[in-house]
């Protein structure tokens, strides 16, 4: 019996659980009923409390959350295809403190700007403005981080790398224009876009049509 | 050469890492010389590029992010003390699914709240009351889970419930009024945070004085 994940493709977190069952090599079962689904009392009550994609389901476990559905899963094919969480303690612990900033830091400043483009038909300039400032000052840590390191976490690709990925791509289909905006001067944060963004695993999924219909992002 | 911890003890963070090390029966090297300390060109480049506490010293490893901290502190004592991230791969997956759930919805939802407080001469009654709104949209779901669970991972303490605790402390020293409508009508949520907070490792933190001197929480 293999894995199930409840989403639709479009969904940045769906993907980042995705793309980690590709680095490890793997397959899954893709499942989505529709944004109603996930507000029904069926899913609400055995896959996600808070009735949001993804979730996952292995045998009779049944998770929530994307990065600690990624976590379990490259967990539990250890020593298969990608290591994505450090091969000692001491990495795990740096895969971890940039997890933190790309979950808090990061996501923090960039998401009110895709929000602002997804949710409204007149996006704010003055919160996009503000917030470019914001991801433009994480990303100077970033670019002094990567010119000590090949990836945020040290020599190796990690979760710390991966889990920007679809996040990046979210706003770049949104708007190519603040996307350069972000990115512009940074020459290392750069290589490292284009290095994450080559691997098989991610091509895989940006390949597939759904990846890129927002129709299934809530106008909220 | 034991680990060094860089922060004030009245920072909800700090607090997490140190009850982390006693949960541990471990102790720790405590130095703080001031916020401004926290913006040098130093401590930037050799502590925290983000300059905020927590940061982490053990031996040449440096560390910053109080969760990724945390969960170092446990990894490295594995087998000592209180097992904080779950004993299997099951276990740990849950633990991550409600870390996640406590750094982003239960975390974006109360610190508005504890902001407006610390923060403002004026407080701003709209933000407050919406954020509470959202916090017991959050501790219902918790409630739920907590009619199943002793904890909110399982049946064991986890990082799970830890990580809540000084955050709700802060709120508590902020706004006893506001601390006890979000726990109103939740009494499972009641028992387990009694419980939680009962534990020595929180008690010997709560003892000292500097743990609620909030004149170290910059006014932004
Ligand atoms: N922190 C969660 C976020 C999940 C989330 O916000 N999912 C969105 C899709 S991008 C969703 O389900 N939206 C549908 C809705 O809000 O109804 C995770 O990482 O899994
Ligand atoms: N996500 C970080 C947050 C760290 C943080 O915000 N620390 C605050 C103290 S509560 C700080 O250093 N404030 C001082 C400042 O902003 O200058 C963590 O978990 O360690």
């Amino acid at each position: 019996m293999g894995m199930k994940l409840h989403g639709h493709m479009s969904s940045p977190f769906v993907k980042s659980v995705a793309m980690t069952i590709y680095e490890k090599n793997e397959d899954f079962e893709l499942l989505f009923g529709g944004l109603s689904e996930l507000k029904s009392e069926e899913f609400i009550a055995t896959k996600n409390p808070f009735g949001l994609m993804p979730a996952f389901e292995d045998g009779d476990l049944i998770l929530f959350e994307s990065r600690a559905i990624a976590k379990y899963v490259d967990a539990k094919f250890e020593g298969q295809g990608t290591c994505l969480m450090g091969s000692n303690i001491r990495d795990q612990a740096l895969v971890n403190v940039w997890i933190e900033v790309e979950g808090h830091t990061f996501f923090s400043a960039i998401w009110p700007i895709c929000r602002e483009f997804y949710s409204k038909k007149v996006p704010d300039v003055t919160v996009i403005e503000t917030h470019i400032v914001k991801v433009k000052k994480v990303f100077d840590i970033y670019e002094a981080q990567l010119s000590k390191h090949k990836y945020l976490a040290g020599e190796f690709f990690s979760f710390a790398d991966l889990f920007h990925i679809p996040t990046l791509h979210f706003l770049q289909c949104l708007s190519e224009d603040v996307f350069r905006r972000i990115l512009d001067g940074q020459s290392r944060l750069q290589s490292w876009h284009q290095d994450i963004t080559s691997r098989p695993s991610w091509k895989k999924i940006i390949a597939r049509p759904e990846a890129s219909d927002w129709s299934y992002i809530e106008k909220v």
